[in-house]
């Protein structure tokens, strides 16, 4: 039978929500891999919504869950409701929504806090010692959850237009005592002892295969694991 | 060099917009090939707003151009911008919005109009004998504006739960003076005469790798014509 994988949304959009294309990605592997996918968001407000045309915020609100559902078809449920008995493995693509409405990472760094939910979340896989997947920015809620884990966000803390915000973000990871791994986008880092598996997907301006390709690897691995 | 391939989106979201998946594939596939991408969209309204949790239409007003600037991660044109001389082929990802804010085929069937400029735009790639590729529902936006074209929108005009709005989409193609080609969702059917490539997708109820890869086969036939 094949792997039960939940899949946490953060709304639709790279600017306020999950990175769609990490999301979709994240989809094709896993029914690729023949895993069973159940999709949650939690059920609360945006920390705001961007105009993706012109990069700004708006007065506009809209619920997590609500816009989730657009990249879930409909078929997604309140992450209240997540139950990890029922599930083998968890996986969280990135996009600004994961450090906006996961997390205050967008705002606060290393000082975030994490949504109580999302927290209680992975802190019931980690006790369970079911598989994590994180990528782009998403690793930071491993860091900020578990001190002392190992995670990639990308392949250097040298300064590379490829990977513009990676030096900084690497740094604090350092800061909260975890351990960055420098990988590319075709690669995933595994913390064997953590059951984390992080890959850097849009923290790297790679042409879209790539970061497709990237993610697949980051899902064998989580499934090797479960 | 790369060919240049224009992709239309019409929103962000199967029941509103463009179907999610299938836009996110055709990008994924363009880059794998090493084309080059413009996006574009046309400026106006969405027909509705449906929330994607309850699947009813809510009283907002989002647009067209706005929303899919969320799949194209901000770089994306109004569509009057389009200059077919700049350009190799056209790709229209499907999804409810195809259907909703491209044309009113959601509303009126075989006698719905099309928006303006999709119009301009399809004739124009078609006068330059410039491929155009379409999946899902949007296919009909071939039949309606080139009667005489072939198109598939899936396998097979019998009823098959796999495709539960294949027979009744096929059955308007066919009444538009089109001819309708049974093909299953890992195929396309090529127009060698019209340079029309289409592929079911999500008007299969297929697994997502499933419909990924049958996109793949249309953005290769695509490009091959270009």
């Amino acid at each position: 039978m094949g792997k039960r994988v939940a899949v946490v949304l953060a709304g639709c959009g790279v600017f306020d929500g999950s990175e769609i294309h990490e999301a979709s990605a994240v989809l094709v592997h896993l029914s690729r891999q023949q895993a069973t996918v159940k999709m949650f968001a939690p059920n609360t407000d945006q920390m705001h919504v961007v105009d993706h045309l012109k990069g700004s915020p708006t007065e506009e609100k809209r619920n997590v869950l609500v816009e989730s559902a657009r990249l879930a078809r409909g078929e997604i449920e309140d992450l209240g409701q997540l139950n990890v008995k029922e599930l083998d493995a968890i996986i969280f693509p990135g996009g600004f929504g994961a450090a906006k409405n996961l997390c205050s990472w967008a705002v606060n760094g290393k000082d975030c806090s994490v949504n109580d939910q999302v927290k209680a979340v992975l802190q019931a896989f980690h006790a369970e010692k079911k598989p994590i997947g994180l990528c782009c920015i998403s690793p930071v809620l491993a860091a900020k959850v578990f001190p002392g884990c190992e995670v990639t966000v990308g392949p250097s803390k040298m300064r590379d237009e490829r990977y513009p915000g990676v030096p900084d973000t690497a740094e604090a990871i350092s800061q909260l005592g975890c351990k960055h791994v420098c990988k590319h986008v075709d690669e995933a880092h595994v913390d064997e002892k953590n059951k984390i598996v992080t890959t850097c997907a849009f923290m790297c301006n790679a042409p879209l295969h790539e970061i497709h390709d990237g993610i697949g690897v980051m899902v064998q691995e989580v499934l090797k694991l479960a």
